[in-house]
This record gives C-alpha cells, structure tokens and sequence, in this order.
C-alpha cells in the first residue's frame, strides 16, 4: 500500500491507471476507522481493480462550534487496518493541501441539505459536497462507496453526481452496528461509560417505530411522539430530531406511504451527537 | 460532424475517446457565432485531436431582467460555421437535458464573482460555474479555450478548474475586433445603426487610457474620470462599471502598479450591454 500526501501525485497516479484502463473504487474516510469503514473498504476490493481510501478530517463541514479540533485520530491503526484489507493507496493530505490560499469554490445544493442534519448544520453539506467533489477530481475513480449511516450525506452525493454528470457510481454501505445495535460511528469514542446505555437509545428507537408499524401504526406523527417519550427517557439525551421522511426527497412524511418511509435521528448523549436511520415499511 | 443532444451520447463519446488516448479539446458558447468564437476553434483544433463545440443558452447564468428570451440564435449559421472550421462533435442539448426536474446543484465562488460584472449580476457567474463544470464533466475535455473579452469569466473558470482539481487546461483567446475596433459578441446583433458610433466609446476608452498611461499618469481615480466623462460625451451610453483592477483577482487598483493592472468596462448602448476590457502597463 502506498502513502500519498499530495494532490498532484494522487492524480497523476489515478489519470495513469484510467489511461491503462484500470478501474478504481474510492472510500474518502475522515479517518478512525471502524468495521463500518471497512465494510465499505471490502465492497471496494470487489468492485474494481485498484481501491483508494482518502483520510481527511474536512475543515469545512463543521459548524463553528462543532468537534473538529477533538475528532478523534490514529493514523498508525488506520494505516494498519487499510494495509490489511488490500488498499492500493491511501491518499492522506494536509488541509493546505487540500484548501490552499486564496481557494474560494464550493459546491452546494438547494434542496436536501435543508432537512434533518442541515436544519442545525446549515454549512455541513456544502462542505461535504465540495470535498467529495474536489476528493472525486483528484482521485478520479469509476465506483465510490458511502455509508448509509450518514443517509442525508449518501442521497446528497447521488444528486450531487447526477446533477453535475460525474461519470461514477454510487454505491451505498449498510451501516455496521456492535452487538448492542449501536451503530458504528468514530464519533461513539466520545461516550462515557455511563452514557452507553443511553446510546442505544436510537437503535431501539428504529425496532420501536417498526413494531408500531407492524402494528398497524400509520400515523407517523404518534410515531414519532412515542419515540420522543422513549428517548428523552433516557439519561444524558438531548433529542436533535426525530424525522420521518421520503426516503428519495428527505421531505416530511405524517401518513405511512406504501413504499415506506425513512426513520431518521439525532441525539446528543453526552458531547457525542450520534445519528442512526431505517428505512420501514408496512411488510418489513 | 456529429450534432449531439443528449449528455449521455456525449458522454459516452468523450469516455470512448479517452479510453482509446484520445485527447480533447471543447470551446462552450450560446451559439450565433461569429470570429471571435472561430478563433477559439482554431485554437481548438491546434490543441488535440478531437475538437468539441457546445452550444447552450444557459438560463441559469441571467437574471430575471436580462435578455434570455431575446438572446439571437441561428443554428443553421453555427453549424455550417462549425463544419467549416473542422469541429467533430457539436454538443446541442435543450435545457431539459441540462436541467432536469429536480436539479439543484450549483457551484459559487466566494470571492472573484464580487467585482466587475458580479456587482450587477448577482447570480451570473454561479451560474456560468455550474454550466461550465456540468459540460466539463460531459465532455471530458484535456482543453478548454474561453475568450478573454469575457475576462471575469476566465479568471473565474482557471480558479475553478484549479480548486475543483479538474485535470483540464485552460486557454484564453484574444478579444477579436471589427475593423473598428468593436469588440465581438453576439449582443452587438441588439445595436440600431444610429448606436454604433456609441458602442466604439469602450474600445476608444482602450486606448484613451492607454495613452494617459504612456503620458505618464499614475493615478488611475484620474484615469476612471477621463473615461467616465469620455463615454457619457457618446449619446445612448449608459455605464455599468469602468474599473482598474489586479488582473488576478479583480480588486480594486488606484495607483499604476508595475506589473500593469486591467482596465475593464461595462456600457449599456440602447439596449446592448457591451464589454471590453485590456491589459495595460506603463511600457506596453
């Protein structure tokens, strides 16, 4: 596996390969990795001939008073864990590198970043799409993979790429959970001991609406009040949002759809912000 | 030639032609062509060995009050034109194919769209970012050549392509004149006869300052006077800007710098918006 820190060898590497014909698929991490990145690190391996995994803790996705001086880093593991799954190239560059002065241009859509996350990090996905994009131009690759934990991020990414006819598939990771249901976040290194159970408050959330569903529940307005009374009955929450919503248009859904809705939450437990989403539906 | 209206024949054409090592080179207009988009071709054509031309009036990139409905057209014209100067692909999209329902990714730079034409048209250069990148993206080119009539619109392609990473080279073509010194464009189809005396105001203003300069004035405030009062001694003018920048990043320039500054206009004569602009240094 080779380092890249710069922009010009990580594109110059990746033109070489396209102009051989080779395929690449892309994985852009902020690093920590966890067996969620790695699940989507083996859909990589299968999908094309060279993998490139980016760690980049991007500067313009976080919020003024957000975690990005404390989000978590271990380069050597990282390094370690991408070795061992078969990663050709794991491109690691500084911030300059990637935002050198004077640099101005973003990318920002005018539709899905408005809901969910957006609505309390309302520059968030502005910089999530100009660093995939910049991160897509420099690593140029025919397949890249997303988790869907981060399912605002994931759909934003696929309108982003049609809209602006980047020639790349879109592939996304179901999200790995541990074996208590808590979803797989880099973020979860931030919980105390004593805040663990109340983590799993979101996981139990998603079977929660199910089972309502299930049970013959269609008024997703009495859903989402029911998990609102079982979150905030848990110690150290602070409910960001509990959204239903069209799993395509991310708008607000009060009246079960046939096709299913998207069970969607953010919950601060402790000085961790975790998000955990579902897609349900009546015959699920 | 090959006249093409959907983005994804296009696309397919331009992958094709990278795979097989084929280099590109594309020239995006709105169509009435005249000589100045001609020299760009012929740049075009010098550059690789495939040449692309697009036409599209981009709606995105006028505002509410501008002429998108009057904008002249004559495809017949632009296609023989194009046949004539060798073009292998012409790319014809309508504006459905450009943007589909439910469009809503838009590129914007923070900081080069505040001067110059930016003032007056807010949305413009969002607009020309968004277009240039998604035809980028569909023609896949090694080369792009943009007249430098349209300075702002240069620069702000180069900063774009050099954040985005886009692995493209950018050209600028020189202005082209009439034999009296007006500068080309499409819009001067809008002037009545009895404006086209007034329209030579910009190109005389070219070398009015030209002239102070070479006399030995420093100050550019005096410059911007002369001229100001110059081109309102023209009847049917109307000025936007007349403006002394750094021909990098279009801010404001007042004393005659070394490396020269660009002196950059925008009149209205009757119902044409003109611009000119040029490059002058004390020894030029």
């Amino acid at each position: 596996m080779k380092i890249i820190s710069t922009v010009k060898e990580m594109q110059k590497i990746s033109l070489a390969l396209k102009t051989k014909g080779e395929t690449i698929s892309f994985v852009p991490t902020m690093g920590f990795l966890h067996k969620g990145h790695l699940s989507l690190i083996k859909i990589a391996k299968q999908q094309a001939d060279t993998v490139i995994v980016s760690i980049f803790v991007n500067p313009t996705q976080f919020g003024p008073n957000e975690d990005l001086d404390k989000y978590p880093k271990d380069f050597k593991k990282d390094r370690e864990l991408c070795e061992n799954e078969g990663v050709d190239y794991l491109f690691y560059p500084d911030v300059k590198e990637i935002y050198p002065e004077n640099f101005q241009t973003y990318i920002e859509l005018s539709k899905l970043p408005k809901y969910l996350c957006g609505k309390n990090r309302p520059t968030h996905f502005k910089g999530v799409a100009t660093v995939v994009t910049k991160l897509f131009n420099i690593t140029q690759p025919d397949i890249a993979i997303f988790g869907k934990k981060d399912y605002q991020q994931f759909q934003i990414i696929k309108q982003m790429v049609k809209d602006l006819h980047l020639p790349i598939k879109i592939i996304g990771g179901e999200i790995i959970r541990e074996d208590d249901g808590l979803a797989m976040s880099s973020r979860n290194k931030y919980l105390k001991s004593a805040e663990r159970e109340s983590a799993l408050s979101l996981s139990k959330s998603l079977k929660l609406a199910e089972d309502l569903i299930k049970k013959g529940e269609t008024n997703l307005l009495l859903v989402r009040e029911e998990i609102k009374k079982f979150i905030e009955s848990f110690p150290y929450t602070e409910i960001d949002y509990i959204s239903t919503v069209d799993p395509q248009l991310l708008t607000n859904i009060d009246n079960l759809p046939k096709n299913g809705f998207l069970l969607a939450l953010a919950v601060k437990v402790g000085r961790a912000r975790l998000i955990d989403n579902q897609l349900i539906k009546k015959e699920s």
